[in-house]
């Protein structure tokens, strides 16, 4: 049986190319969306999930994931979980139980201790040297850079889809902010009889418009897979600008249960795709009057956007 | 113009009364949907919402709040906040904000506190006496009763609509655990161009089904509310049946953008509507055959539910 993997952003490459090799022989997709975050996550490089993430106002580097089974529609989520190495795995965790799938802060962090979840001060020098200049700015900056989610749809063989997100959210985030991340229906969602969606950008944003739900829906009523996706970004973006002024960044992937790509974007944004019949490839979406332009990258390195 | 409101459950009787008078006045909606919740976060009878509200596993009473503005979509919500007397009042005030509109625990309290809202210890000594007696209970026991959100979906008068939701949870449910009620598109819903919906029941089902935004996309592809509602709920109950062999109570309200209600149900539920035509009266919903029979209850006092 055929399968396929999407994930967002340049820095989910390496991950990607791992998932494939593991839906290729046959393993489970929820193996290859948790090995493949794992990968973005413990790279201190990608400023936006895990280890090196950017921190709070704070200075607290709180980390957000979640893992959707679309066999079961049972998820698991995190949300401002401190010192811990992987979201994606105490997120994969949660999801087995029937209650309490989502968990916030200390509690989060109470789980991860009790069920020997691998700790780690995810703040690097780095990270912290970055905050340190931003804090000592004009407050007119942006603070908002580096919202950048690592987000994973699969197909595996078996016919199951599954989703997995992780960031460590908005920079200067306030205290205990959930985004979209660990939000069912707006950072994510995975039915394996339709398909698996997720999304990355400003969460506030994504949550108006419970996009990757959204995106699904378009798919169930007969859209393609990317008019699914470009419909769902653009038709909330045109709403946001209409009624507030204007639409922050926001990127939406989505697989359908056969295996094929949709991607909606108003911004620039990369993203990977492979599946059984086509090897890892890297891809350049841009925003174009409501639709969206799907370019391969054939230079990886030339590429100025992680 | 028009106005109405519906609410969930007997307990919101008072308030939704209320609603209906500020909305009759011509106040704004977003005024009725605060008070009307109010009235029942301060009722210490109503053991599943503000105070007087069953405490988690540890014996805190963590309340859940959302508020929904339907004209620029921005909502705000607090999760797993203690200490404070009205999550309504709290979720209302961080949907003006562009960013940071969801906190979670220490980060929802710290706001609340920095931005002087009432505090309220809301363990009552009645809740407290109901923990100690389930935690001296079998383990058998299911502790997961009660799980009762007070919701209001409302138009008003300027043809805008909004909704509101405040909860403490499942009874004894983990330390940080997030439900449907705060969260978009699974919990509440509003867009004054189309519709209001919010959710009561089992948030882990709840969110399996982005249950609020689901009904709206079923009314926005042309059903109307009463079938919107009903096949929301019917459709993921069955779904939860099929794939997990079970689905738990999960009920919904819902507005149209003209002030027509419909509501899905899949337990015995009442609700209490009004509206320029029709002054507050209390229904009965009772799931039948994946649809849902609803009866006006004459005599509120012979009503078994609260």
């Amino acid at each position: 049986m055929t399968w396929a993997v999407i994930s967002t952003w340049k820095m989910s490459w390496k991950g990607c190319t791992l998932a494939a090799d593991l839906l290729r022989q046959g393993l489970r997709g929820s193996e290859a969306v948790i090995r493949g975050i794992q990968d973005v996550e413990d790279n201190p490089e990608f400023r936006s999930v895990g280890y090196g993430g950017l921190p709070d106002e704070e200075g607290r580097v709180l980390l957000d994931g979640a893992f959707m089974n679309g066999d079961s529609l049972h998820f698991g989520a995190v949300a401002a979980m401190e010192g811990f190495r992987s979201p994606i795995a105490v997120a994969h965790s949660l999801a087995k139980y029937d209650f309490n799938n989502f968990l916030a802060g200390k509690g989060a962090e109470k789980y991860a201790a009790e069920n020997g979840f691998e700790r780690r001060n995810n703040l690097t020098e780095e990270s912290r040297a970055i905050y340190e200049k931003k804090r000592g700015e004009s407050q007119s900056l942006s603070a908002y850079d580096g919202h950048d989610t690592v987000c994973f749809a699969v197909l595996d063989q078996m016919g199951s889809m599954y989703t997995g997100v992780s960031t460590s959210g908005l920079f200067l985030k306030k205290c205990g902010r959930v985004g979209d991340s660990p939000v069912a229906g707006s950072g994510f969602y995975a039915d394996s009889r339709l398909g698996a969606a997720c999304a990355t950008g400003v969460g506030e944003e994504i949550m108006k418009g419970v996009l990757s739900y959204n995106a699904l829906r378009n798919l169930k009523a007969g859209m393609s897979p990317q008019e699914a996706a470009e419909t769902a970004v653009s038709e909330l973006s045109e709403t946001l600008i209409q009624r507030n002024g204007k639409a922050r960044s926001m990127s939406l992937i989505l697989l359908d249960n056969r295996g094929n790509f949709g991607v909606g974007t108003n911004i620039r944004f990369p993203f990977v795709y492979a599946a059984e019949t086509s090897s890892s490839t890297l891809y350049l979406a841009e925003a174009e009057n409501g639709r969206c332009r799907i370019t391969p990258v054939e230079d990886k390195d030339s590429l100025d956007i992680d």
